[in-house]
């Protein structure tokens, strides 16, 4: 790193370190990992991650979604804390960095002031969100969400995985059952540092994204219901087949995301059909449904379509289909004075840097509506992720924490 | 019934008695049987009809896919014997009468021979034949296909279930892994009698349908590969997103069953996709297209249509797209000195019949390729089957009972 009076370096190989045993807790099927939310290896992680924190001085505290958060006192306690963060869970089959690389980045920033024995003015907090990803409990960004309010913290709890255990249950299972209330007039600022998850910053050789907005982000869950009946006797005309309304719909959410490509997204991800045997018409399905676009208003207009043509698909298939979930994200911009001050300490350490959106979601999002907030991108490689070739370097990464560290810095000695 | 001369009638009380007890066996959610190929209940109900069938007299063999032979002799027993059977498993959510009415019948034709203490010239055999349904392991007809020589025995046995548990592995821990050899030349004829999984008897209030032939059934399995990715940062045109190519599949292949309709009929009844989260897109999916038509060359045209779309759907959804098996069904007659036969019976007994084509898959179509077989239908109310509702009412179903008793009688006296 290029030399800057005043600002202060991370030890880029403690971090990596801390990286590397980290991703050897909850290995995937290659080189990747599967650590989902409130599994035995995410209670390990949080574990590691909490026996870490205490190491560097800082108190933990678990809300009663299980968010953690690990403080380090400033001077003024009585001052709004600093907060940074990300999530420890993964993908199914995901990467060693998604989410992780923000809270180590945080504990790195502490570690780091510790090194230099400073005190900072206010206290800072590095905060794990839970289940960020949305792989085992829907909807995803749910730790945040419901820290932020967009969800009941009781609806949260009662939320089901696949095999109907219960969130709730879980939290207590694993013991970060918590009762922290943390508000957010205790909070001044709220930096989330995460791998950029597109090929942008790869491509062009840059090291630091500054965030400015989201892909304007809508999903929803649509359950179909037919009705069972034998595959052989029973005519087109008789069938209430449900996996043909889900496939109906499948394919004509893709056919949005191309009308609105290459700036809109579409995804159907998750389909659940029932009973899904050969020789039977399924009388059930559920799918989510992800539509994604940079500019608000065609978000909304993609959005509108998708649910249109669920409506379509009951007559198309003769089934019911009904929107039981909804959720939103990413429709808002980051805040105009962390932004400046990211674009400033990057400038100052000689890091390259671009504004930018960005298209997956984030826990920066649902926290940007009620404190200041600013997200910033390091690179990873090819844009991959969600996926165990999900990979990082050293080189171009180590910029953007130091980046992280000078702006919280600042930030807190405000 | 109505009298006449020289026949004999089943005890109609115990036939239902029989039933109501195997009905206890495997429970499904509401009134009907989740009693899948070799599982723990299929275990129970096989004990109990093969206790039953020791209790009537009968030997027991069971072959190497654990299909049962109930065998009662007859005065010359080197005189090939005259079989009657069908299956006991059922579909995931499946009736109470699919499949074990016909082996039940069997058992009833035998007691009711015992009763009246009637040696036949030829020995008359109960089969059930293992894994029709083919829910749990595929293709359905899996024991009649092995038997008949249209599966290797082997491959059979390697065959796995969504768990990757082995065919051959469970046959063994149920107890059913035999080594009865029993060839063609053993057997003089096949009688199998079966709910009419249709409404055409019960509209009528016609007794039994003597079935000519069935509608010829293509099954294809599909496999389609994609690429896991982001839903959020992958622009529509770097995705392989092997749910979409599954999608379009789906609504491909049900719209040629209109395209056919009313005598057509297509289904894709099991999808499996992987890894099936939200955030990501699918990497992989299979589903299973069958296609029927009473024509043969409709049939034909129908699965070529879709096999020709899989090849289409690769470009439309940028994936790869593998047919990884396939089967064939119904498309032969059945034996016409025994359909004279049972349609004589059936005037002397006065039961109201007539002659009609099969849509749903039965073993009677294997066993038509090799030996005489005669395949009757019994009413079911408004034709539903394949679910828990199915229903069958005594004296709708007895007369059919009757009419094979005597059919086989006759047959096994030649």
């Amino acid at each position: 790193m290029a030399e800057s009076k005043n600002s202060i370096e991370i030890d880029a190989d403690r971090l990596w370190n801390t990286l590397n045993q980290s991703a050897a807790i909850g290995p995937g099927r290659t080189t990747g990992l599967n650590r989902q939310a409130l599994s035995d290896d995410d209670k390990k992680m949080r574990d590691t991650f909490v026996a870490w924190c205490r190491e560097a001085g800082c108190e933990i505290n678990v809300d009663c979604v299980g968010n953690i958060f690990a403080r380090r006192e400033g001077a003024d306690n009585t001052l709004p804390a600093v907060l940074m963060g990300s999530h420890l869970d993964t993908q199914i089959a995901g990467g060693r960095y998604d989410g992780i690389l923000g809270v180590l980045a945080g504990l790195e920033v502490i570690r780091t002031l510790n090194d230099h024995a400073i005190t900072t003015r206010r206290a800072i907090e590095v905060v794990c969100w839970t289940n960020e990803e949305g792989v085992r409990f829907q909807p995803p960004m749910m730790g945040s969400g419901a820290f932020c309010g967009v969800h009941e913290t009781d609806w949260v709890r009662e939320q089901s995985d696949a095999d109907e255990i219960r969130f709730g249950d879980e939290l207590a299972r694993i013991g970060y059952d918590g009762d922290h209330r943390q508000t957010f007039e205790d909070i001044d600022a709220y930096f989330e540092l995460h791998i950029e998850q597109g090929p942008i910053l790869d491509e062009e050789g840059i090291h630091l994204g500054i965030v400015t907005g989201g892909y304007t982000s809508f999903g929803a869950q649509i359950a179909i219901t037919g009705e069972n009946a034998h595959s052989g006797p029973t005519p087109m005309a008789l069938r209430k087949d449900a996996l043909v309304g889900a496939a109906l719909i499948i394919a004509e959410v893709n056919k949005i995301g191309w009308e609105y490509a290459p700036q809109g997204r579409t995804t159907c991800a998750r389909l659940e059909v029932s009973p899904n045997k050969y020789g039977i018409i399924a009388d059930s399905a559920k799918i989510t449904i992800d539509v994604r676009h940079p500019e608000a208003a065609q978000a909304r207009a993609m959005l509108s379509k998708a649910l249109d043509f669920v409506a379509t698909s009951k007559t198309a298939a003769n089934v019911e289909a009904d929107v039981v979930k909804e959720w939103a994200f990413g429709d808002t911009g980051f805040d105009h004075e962390l932004i400046a001050l990211v674009g400033r300490v990057a400038t100052d350490l000689k890091v390259s840097h671009k504004q930018m959106l960005s298209a997956a979601g984030h826990d920066a999002y649902h926290l940007s509506k009620h404190v200041p907030t600013a997200l910033i991108f390091t690179p990873c490689r090819d844009g991959i992720t969600h996926n165990e070739n999900e990979h990082i370097e050293a080189n171009y990464t180590v910029p953007g924490v130091n980046v992280l560290l000078n702006a919280v810095l600042d930030r807190a000695n405000r």
